[in-house]
């Protein structure tokens, strides 16, 4: 079995080739592109996809283009949520709306999205199913994008409508990684679908550790500044559990500090903290996360494979749940 | 054979059954799909790859999916180019950044994009080379777009320079729907490439008809307002010639026109016409289009079927060409 280090230098040899062709006509169409893909990133879902298909019995090699795919598509979804949101930097360097005009990042993301098509495009196994898994992935991302957005003028967002939006957001994408290496290998159908949720589950706890991480991570090691979404009030996990227990004094507190227009940053982080404090909220958030991560482990122990062929991802996923970045 | 109307019907038959299944929710991603959608237009895309299929031997049936896609897509360019150009309508109604707002009108267009390209996907008979055909195309209509774009900020444009934007921009999806049509009927390379140039010199006619339109169009029958290209100093096949070939007073008088930040539309309307007029712009302009269809006509002449089987086709192009709106 290759580790994990393996399949992440295997696919930035690839993405670097990828890169490498890029045409250079039209400049501000094609320089976009190679800037946002060379900014960095963990590439989570490239190095899915080729463990998975390594892990069903093909080479990382004949899975490679739809990792590729993968990558290409996140960020092309980086690149648009960034424009929406408004998003002056991304990974320590200004995003591409910022760098060059919103029309240059409105036309470049809608080339890479078509980019990543192509790639996905043209895995030779299975390449309908691929296709077609990657598609239905790629647009289940734009409605959670859309109800992402809906959520910041909705004052009634449930446990389940935010646990609906992060599974559409940023789960299946995961789960469409693991689930494209193994159609690539031609798993059966069952261990397709198992190795799907389990990506899935590990993907909502994912997003929940990233929420955990905004406001209880540590600034050194956290890629951006601690406490981002208690500035914005973002609706997180967090958040919501939040409104949802508080009652008394906490609550008018609460509301007091969503409404305010004006705030020092780090008054109203301390003080939202410790709202959430004196209810439990990372404890509850830990013990979601925790749940998450057992009925993703349990979708694990039905793909029909030995345990041992099983560890590297698990080992990976295991350093992904550990991280505090 | 069966008529343009009939392929025109056939169509709008099942754009209004994928109108019916589009999703209702999220609500502000997929209403202004359909609304996108049901603006009208007169729909050439999809007509021109359902009657290459037919006559190229298969049912309309068969490429009637892809037919979808390619009209799907031409929406999505023309949702995305809508906010780039701030334009404000679209066949006489407000275009979706305006009805909504540039964020769900982003993301509506990336949706769009992608549900091309799984309509592109669907297609049974030669699939791969369909959806290598659509991307292709796809992608060379962002770098057309990037062109026109980068035209705007440039003093330098030649007439060079506009045929390879309008070629990208515009013609190569014209000449994609026909070659994706032949692909499904199983044609042979060379009467694909064949299909594939004449629509592409078609629609390089088509383009420089609609800059002649906008100028020298009547009002009544032009889908909008004449004159929108003078106004806007948009470099059209007409305005780059007549900068080429005036001198002395012509030159300096439509030079100031150029820079003036505040006219009288129609004072400046008739002025740059009279310019042009007194240089036969239009004359140049029916020249090159008739040179285009010449072109185009040689290539349809080389496709390997009775002359007989080419006369719908023929005779819609035909319509086309003698079109005034």
């Amino acid at each position: 079995m290759n580790t994990q280090e393996y399949y992440l230098d295997y696919f930035k040899t690839r993405l670097s080739r990828f890169l490498d062709e890029v045409k250079s006509e039209p400049k501000y169409l094609y320089e976009p592109v190679k800037y946002a893909l060379s900014a960095g990133g963990k590439r989570i879902r490239p190095v899915l996809c080729l463990m998975s298909a390594e892990m069903f019995g093909v080479k990382a090699e004949m899975a490679v283009d739809a990792a590729l795919g993968l990558e290409v598509f996140h960020n092309f979804t980086l690149l648009h949520d960034d424009i929406m949101d408004k998003s002056d930097m991304r990974r320590g360097r200004p995003t591409v709306h910022k760098k060059w005009t919103e029309n240059i990042a409105i036309l470049s993301g809608d080339l890479m999205s078509l980019v990543a098509c192509r790639c996905a495009s043209k895995t030779e196994i299975n390449s309908k199913a691929v296709l077609d898994t990657f598609l239905q992935t790629a647009i289940e991302i734009c409605e959670g994008q859309q109800y992402d957005m809906d959520f910041e003028t909705d004052d009634n967002v449930t446990v389940d409508d935010y646990m609906k939006m992060i599974n559409l957001k940023t789960a299946v994408l995961l789960a469409g990684s693991l689930k494209i290496g193994a159609l690539i290998a031609n798993a059966s159908q069952a261990d397709c679908e198992n190795i799907y949720e389990y990506g899935r589950y590990a993907g909502l706890a994912f997003q929940l550790q990233d929420d955990l991480l905004d406001t209880y991570g540590d600034a050194k090691v956290f890629g951006k500044p601690i406490g981002g979404d208690i500035a914005e009030n973002k609706k997180t996990f967090l958040l919501i559990n939040a409104m949802n227990l508080a009652t008394g004094n906490a609550k008018s507190e609460l509301l007091s500090w969503l409404s305010k227009e004006d705030f020092d940053r780090t008054e109203k982080y301390n003080a939202v903290k410790s709202i959430y404090d004196s209810m439990k909220i990372k404890d509850l958030t830990v013990a979601k996360i925790d749940e998450c991560y057992a009925i993703a482990d349990s979708y694990l122990q039905k793909v029909s494979l030995p345990e041992s062929q099983k560890n590297v991802l698990r080992s990976y996923m295991d350093s992904m749940r550990s991280r505090n970045y």
